[in-house]
């Protein structure tokens, strides 16, 4: 943990050596995606300089499945003309890949960064285990931009802070408590605080373990300062930001293969769709609200790691199980007079279905962090937005489609 | 720990279930290496159907770096050529890269084996800490490669045996007892059995991680059956093989890239180089005989992985410091009337000087592991086998010319 004065953040400037206040410059890689644009705009709003990266892969992936966003969204460039006309703030935008150093090399010189945010990662399990070209896809995309961020840092702005998103799911489901990222053991008489054993499941979840592991190598080579966030499943679709203007909403995932638990059983229940539980549902994950996650991303910047510091906070807010999600939506449904069903489909992936868990999460909570808990009126408002898109709808989208065992090494094509 | 009966290695055949003896089928990627190429030919004596599997890369890197082994070697084709004029084996040879899936799809159809053992690797910390294009070749080529070959047997040869060799470099040194992959541990009350956590010290230490996450998921996954051979440093060079002709020799490096310490401090002791010490020396590891290297190996394919089982070996017979290494080579020179010095030189590396080391090594001696323990004769035959060859030294590239803390983002050219 930093041993540097709590900053409260919401400045987004700092004093220089001379006196003068200056505004950090946070480079977000990734910010045209879900969490990267709240996140860009937020810190935007808080008066940081904040420049974009983003290849808008993402939106690639959309076309190719045959998938969209619940909520109309507006192309990176007009979200960002809109940002400056609501606000009066500018944002700057590097469209281009981080795997391509040379680009990346152009960024770090042009825009010269304080902070790193990177979300700039294929983000999603079932993604990751479509077909072998995705699973490759999705470790060599995580790691060598990953890896390119690291040089990048190192080469030309050596003292800048990684703020690196990583995943719960790195850490599994162990029988015993879940620590943020490190773990004292006492073996054979001697102890040691070492790195918490990771247990993945899935070729993406994996390579936020890769990354983590090359992350703390390069602390501890380089004198890297870096920030791995582990975050829980997200949930939730309005900031303040967004609510700004219509062109800067944000996107909302509830298919089979980019939608996670809570958004999806939201969109579901507006549909009258069953609300589609995996296996036995006991699976316990941490959640937290989206607007936790730039809350978290804001803390971690505002109280940068020391040099040669990895930092590891898990960053979630409560733990709930899948069936407990599904009872929650279920009752916030019928207030709203919804008729909301439950229904157990094949589990879809390799993973316990009951199991003990326990994670801790008081690393960002000690910064400052003020947590949105999971209450009726933010699943009312959730509800609502999806009834307000329901015509979007596509159900076809909705189901698991792609399986843990059944992933095969030939391409899996898209029918039309 | 497989369940399966101990087999005894050296027949290299098992009973069909139709009670035909049929000759186990291994494919060795990366036997055209060091450790490969004296597996390869092992294995054929011990009359098992063996196919090389190489892109010949390593040969490559020497051409770009200005090194070569102290030994002449013969290009993989004739030394095929010769072990079938020598003993009647045939080695099947497919020349190619397995991180061009489609290649490695053909060999797999083709040669259909029952075993994989996995040489196929970068295997070279400083080549991995050169520049910015080679770190990201590593882990690319090392994870990439060991993804296509899982796919490869999940998709055309389920039941085969994944042996993936690994290292003990993936440890570091902790302050604990380093188990066998696993550990027990006891936290907050409650007990689990996890993965040993990892603290590799290198871009390519760190590939073999990854390497050994994505396998551990496999096979709880899939299903697969694997060994994860964490190999200490190797030394020596001869088998009894390789002694059957010149044409059979294997490769012996002694360069600051490829070099390992004993084999490097044998030739340093051959040509009156001072042994060079990197920092106080203290540094401790686990080493073995090649001639062990390839019983190890023998003994995993013999005693397969139950289908599911991750199996982790640490593959090594004693631990030395490099202190007590150069200290035995300089005994051993001074019988033979050599004048043996040491020399301190900086650490290029970043890693403990002086560190508790404690590693378990039981599991492949349980299996029937005899090992060759380090002795006056075998560094007597060491020292003798780089005399005899010392003309082909080129002192030029003993010292170590890459730094960990150095390494740069912009390519490293090698001048002429």
């Amino acid at each position: 943990m930093s041993q540097e004065a709590k900053t409260q953040p919401g400045s987004g400037s700092y004093q220089t050596s001379g006196g003068a206040s200056e505004r950090k410059r946070v480079m977000v890689i990734g910010g045209d995606g879900y969490c990267g644009w709240a996140t860009a705009l937020h810190l935007s709003n808080k008066n940081y300089e904040v420049a974009i990266v983003d290849s808008l892969v993402r939106r690639l992936f959309d076309h190719q499945l045959g998938l969209d966003s619940l909520t109309p969204i507006s192309s990176i460039h007009n979200r960002i003309r809109r940002w400056k006309s609501e606000t009066g703030k500018t944002i700057e935008l590097y469209i281009g890949d981080i795997c391509d150093f040379e680009f990346l090399s152009e960024t770090f010189e042009s825009f010269k960064p304080d902070a790193v945010v990177h979300f700039g990662e294929q983000r999603s399990a079932p993604y990751s285990m479509i077909d072998r070209s995705r699973a490759v896809f999705t470790q060599n995309n995580n790691v060598i931009g990953t890896l390119n961020v690291l040089f990048a840092i190192k080469e030309f702005r050596e003292d800048c802070h990684l703020v690196k998103l990583g995943t719960m799911g790195e850490y599994g489901t162990p029988n015993i408590d879940i620590e943020e990222g490190y773990i004292t053991i006492t073996h054979n008489g001697r102890t040691d605080t070492l790195p918490y054993p990771k247990q993945a499941s899935s070729f993406y979840h994996l390579s936020k373990v890769h990354d983590s592991n090359n992350i703390a190598f390069t602390c501890k080579a380089w004198g890297m300062r870096a920030t791995d966030l582990n975050q829980g499943v997200v949930y939730g679709v309005r900031t303040d930001e967004t609510d700004m203007h219509e062109e800067l909403c944000n996107r909302l995932d509830y298919d089979g293969v980019f939608g996670t638990a809570l958004n999806r059983f939201c969109v579901q229940a507006a549909v009258g769709h069953p609300l589609t539980v995996y296996g036995k549902g006991g699976q316990t994950r941490g959640y937290l609200d989206i607007r936790d996650t730039i809350q978290c991303v804001e803390l971690a910047i505002a109280n940068p790691a020391q040099r040669g510091e990895f930092r590891v906070f898990n960053q979630f807010t409560e733990q709930f199980s899948v069936n407990e999600l599904a009872s929650l939506v279920t009752k916030a449904g019928e207030k709203l007079g919804l008729n909301v069903e439950t229904k157990s489909v094949p589990n879809p992936r390799v993973e316990a279905e009951e199991h003990y868990y326990n994670a801790k999460h008081t690393k960002l909570i000690e910064l400052g962090l003020k947590p949105h808990l999971l209450s009726d009126s933010l699943l009312d408002s959730l509800l609502n937005f999806a009834i307000q898109f329901n015509d979007r709808v596509d159900v076809k989208q909705i189901m698991p489609s792609v399986s843990w065992r059944k992933i095969g090494a030939k391409p899996k094509t898209v029918a039309a």
